[in-house]
């Protein structure tokens, strides 16, 4: 059952552009299926690196965020997070994001893996990372396209807000379930 | 910090159908930020709801799927997961998916929440289904774009396969973390 045997793999058989869409660069691939031999063309969006933060206080608090969100015309409660710059290393983008949407900084970083963003369709990963001992500057700076409010919350509250559905950011829930036994 | 009061709240100005991009339908919505007044054109992706289930069978083990996955141009292993067709009840799909994709059975279903697809760009949800005493019956019905390849692991062979990074998709960890301690 590893992940790089043969077994299962489509034949790539080309790629054609499609359209911008801000933060998604779309492209249609194609591939051969192994067994039937017959063509599928797959909708790939290209899109950035993301990063996800697990900030936790000396006292074991979480740092979590705010913030009205497009898709889901709500505001959300989650980690924070953000798009690795070009170039940039995802635990430099990490520590950037929690600074600039929390105030929060750290000295004590852990890599706590990476997951796809969706391995379907996307080509991506979203970078985990954990950062203990945060402390808090007071100076935020967010994006002109963003409207944070930061707070913090104790372990046994940021686990009842998954249970309860108060937190429905699948990337945060992820991030989280590496530091809380979110179990139902 | 409940998600339905009035802090932070955008209001609607707007939206442009976007490319149709088969899994996806994109369109354009404009939001206008509640402090700068300023306009936002989001990317927004309309797309089926999703369902993934965890399946156990009576012994405790976890049915999951592997296939090629055209995102990430690799074999992955996943809880099994699909679309819910239109007017199809989510938990009628979970079972749908996981007869079809692995041919086990089950009568023992307990829902596990939903999530955001992802609620930056995405409009809907992945439902979360739990599928106790599953069976097999030997038959499976994969779709036409589907190569599939179904296992049983033991719960702490799973919970390894997520901490080593062998399970890296999103929705199957949130899936897992709902029945599994997956901490690092």
């Amino acid at each position: 059952m590893a992940n790089d045997d043969s077994w299962g793999h489509w034949a790539f058989a080309g790629s054609e552009p499609g359209p911008d869409l801000n933060i998604f660069s779309a492209r249609y691939d194609t591939f051969i299926h192994p067994v039937t031999g017959k063509p599928l063309r797959a909708t790939i969006l290209e899109t950035a690196q993301w990063v996800h933060v697990v900030a936790r206080t000396a006292s074991g608090d979480f740092v979590l965020v705010r913030q009205f969100r497009f898709g889901a015309r709500e505001v959300t409660l989650e980690v924070p997070a953000g798009l690795v710059d070009t170039g940039e290393d995802p635990q430099a983008a990490a520590a950037r994001e929690l600074r600039e949407e929390t105030g929060f900084v750290s000295d004590a970083w852990s890599d706590l893996g990476a997951v796809y963003q969706n391995p379907a369709s996307h080509t991506s990963l979203c970078h985990l990372w954990l950062a203990d001992d945060a402390k808090a500057t007071g100076e935020t700076s967010p994006d002109a396209g963003e409207h944070l409010q930061s707070l913090v919350l104790s372990a046994a509250d940021v686990a009842a807000a998954v249970r309860d559905g108060r937190i429905r950011n699948p990337y945060t829930v992820v991030a989280l379930s590496r530091v809380l036994d979110l179990r139902a």
